[in-house]
């Protein structure tokens, strides 16, 4: 396998040079906001700002046309009116740039007039060294050098992580990144915005990716496969080497209109593509939600070694949805050991039961709060439990004296259990209860890398994610036989 | 039909007077946590405390026994351990108590033995006036008067809202409800816990909770159906009332065995129970996230007349997602008016096409920041549009000079316009972007009454059970013909 730093996609995640034509001095000017990101993310490389009209953007000197940037440009960010994009490509050929990014809109979506604009702007580069991604995206970020073309504001250094994500979508990829970067925890490695396709697609950026070695789940949102057998070919590889989500969109009729409109985009028949799916081992996902929820899991927990998951929960309502929600997706109850039933007959009140799901509740009566870390420690130690799914409770600390009370730290600690017990086993923790001590429990649980979900269903279908790609990977990569 | 004030379940929520039984001044027991709620609450009737070894708790005269209790009481909440329960309950029917919150586990849930409890506490109620609730649960809330039986911490008084819950379960009731306080905007009415349903079940609970006139939704949650017959008609008549929105576990073997062992319910063949809820009109959901996320929409907007969504959204893959959505849920895109289109047309910038789902990016690029009123405003006037489902960007103050910026206060200006002009079409907003942007957003818009979802797929889900519902109603209360 090549290495990823010999790829030709290589550069426009590390560019040497940026210029940002089209860069404006009003800040309510995409221009601005973009040469503004590349700053507040710490892009430590040459920018320049393109615009015959000012002298100097945010400290920086300004150039009339790319022609007159002294330094190599790896990549140009343009986002001026689609009718002087090809132009502007063509001397970006000139100028010798590997790739321009192509953020304005107006191409083949909105029609036949843009369809030939968009046809210009590729004939500019035809049999050059220059790739164009988009039109009509938000481009790329790498989270780890700063470097993003983005014109949704960002507000400073993007948490670096393992996630890496692929959209045919411009603003949507722009403000699921605020979310991300406010909201989630598990910090981004690349993402790459591809609009409406017309050069670089979904497969070049994929095969660039599954060799990536600091990108380890990789989620794409896509409005249609450019090259359907190209991809097939890509995807398979991409997930015999680590997870790759898919959203995608254009399942009915309704949808693949207003892809068309949207991207250019030819959705396809979905049962083609859910079939395309199983077969490369792509794992499907239905919204941006979703994705996230399985991106975060592949993030922090490892993959398990079988189906059989162990449930505690502090609710009853809790286990017994947790139970439905684990056979519907694929997984099995764990019979505990007889040793783990008597550990629990041993702690639980006389009037309590021991068994399976695990009734976290009674043992608050005997134990007080280290119930949680009781249930934990004997699901981690249970050699019939592959995964762990829990349910616990977010107090606030107005009633830290009632029996129930677990702050975020004794969380923390009651969890570590897990990584020294059994380090191979997935744990998806589901959080509720008072809104400020959900927050706080959550922040510092997926800080020490457990994730975490606001219901049951999602934690069960983020450990039924991680199982169905152990499968999958069982079936790429089938071990050596005897 | 019978006003709700002589219902015989009225004292129930409306106690005169209440009784701890096991009230404690250990701050740690659920007795003491009971008697700081009803103060906390705001509960303005009499409170008892029951307990033979204090004088006094929280300021409160403590009686040994209920006998000793001078004044009327209709409610005696009982936790105390399960051996003692029957001769309590006993003594609260000699005592002329109404009803008896049992909230102590250990009966039916764990085996022969806790089912004999059961049976002997019932046998002490039999032919007598006084009614069970529980054993086994958090009882009842009544956010109104803040009477509630529950042990887990309240911190205050209950936000009142339309909404009514019916739950067979305990701590999840709580934790549950402690959501509901601290992150949702839509407010309680009532809750109903049950427990094991020993005497009062389900079908009582919904029966007055239909005729409740401050009940606008009702809620609810079970592992199994007492008295199958009954609740369907109890069911189809509250369905033709208000709607009903029904979350039943023990959908698998795994989840029917679990169950048992939390409220010993038999929960019966899933199949059965699906098309029970379709005969009755019951919205059948499958998490507690959606059954909030539905609760909400019911509680503040109105039943659409039709289902053709008008659809607005900033980001193209929004407005793909929701297409689908839409379609997959049983609802229709609208095709809009003449004039909504020509309106559109001579907003949008020259190299942007008129057309639904409307488009809302390009439309900053001409009016800034009113792009989402403009875009309401249409869908609003349109006659083809029966409800609206729009995407709305939160960016932080930060980037308050950035085009796309919108506050809180300028959103709920622009949703106002909907009151105005279409108070008759239920909208669903999905918010997202920055975190605190858009905790900010979704608080003003709900404080509004305008309903808001993390997620385009559960906006769409939330406008289709509108119009499920409106469909039921239409099935059960059929207009008088001609």
């Amino acid at each position: 396998m090549r290495g990823h730093v010999s790829h030709p996609l290589h550069r426009l995640f590390y560019p040497d040079g940026v210029a940002v034509i089209g860069a404006s001095r009003n800040p309510r000017k995409f221009g601005h906001v973009q040469v503004a990101n590349l700053l507040r993310a710490g892009y430590k490389g040459r920018i320049y700002p393109v615009n015959p009209k000012a002298d100097e953007i945010l400290g920086l000197k300004c150039y009339p046309s790319i022609l007159d940037v002294p330094g190599r440009v790896d990549v140009a960010i343009i986002s001026i009116p689609a009718p002087k994009v090809p132009g502007v490509v063509k001397e970006c050929v000139e100028k010798g740039v590997k790739f321009v990014v192509i953020i304005s809109s107006g191409f083949s979506e909105t029609g036949p007039e843009g369809a030939k604009l968009q046809e210009a702007m590729l004939e500019a580069v035809k049999e050059t060294e220059t790739r164009i991604v988009g039109p009509n995206t938000t481009g790329i970020l790498n989270a780890k050098t700063g470097f993003t073309t983005t014109f949704v504001p960002i507000g400073g250094p993007v948490k670096t992580g393992p996630a890496s994500f692929i959209v045919q979508t411009g603003l949507f990829a722009g403000v699921f990144l605020l979310h991300i970067l406010t909201a989630e925890r598990f910090g981004i490695c690349k993402v790459a915005g591809l609009g409406n396709k017309c050069d670089l697609d979904e497969s070049d950026a994929l095969e660039y990716l599954a060799l990536d070695p600091e990108t380890k789940v990789i989620a794409l949102y896509l409005e249609g496969i450019k090259d359907g057998r190209r991809f097939m070919r890509v995807a398979r590889d991409a997930a015999s080497e680590k997870p790759v989500l898919i959203l995608k969109s254009g399942r009915t009729e309704a949808g693949r209109k207003a892809a068309l409109s949207h991207t250019g985009s030819m959705a396809g028949r979905d049962e083609v593509f859910d079939a395309a799916c199983r077969q490369c081992g792509l794992i499907r996902v239905y919204s941006f939600e979703e994705m996230l929820d399985l991106t975060k899991a592949f993030a922090m927990q490892p993959i398990p070694a079988g189906k059989k998951v162990g449930i505690a929960s502090y609710s009853g309502a809790g286990y017994v949805l947790a139970s439905d929600e684990c056979v519907l997706r694929g997984l099995e109850l764990a019979e505990l050991e007889e040793e783990s039933l008597a550990e629990l007959a041993k702690a639980l009140p006389s009037w309590a039961k021991p068994g399976h799901p695990v009734d976290v509740e009674p043992l608050y009566e005997t134990v007080g709060n280290r119930a949680c870390e009781l249930a934990l420690r004997i699901l981690a130690r249970d050699k019939n439990v592959d995964a762990i799914m829990i349910n616990v409770m977010a107090l606030s600390k107005e009633f830290k004296d009632t029996p129930f009370y677990t702050g975020p730290e004794k969380y923390v600690e009651y969890f570590s259990v897990l990584k020294k017990e059994a380090p191979h086993k997935p744990v998806s923790i589901c959080v509720s209860g008072d809104k400020e001590a959900v927050e706080e429990i959550v922040e510092a649980l997926e800080n020490a890398g457990f994730p975490t979900y606001p219901s049951i269903w999602r934690a069960v279908r983020a450990l039924s994610a991680l199982y169905k790609y152990a499968q999958i990977k069982k079936r790429l990569r089938p071990e050596p036989g005897p």
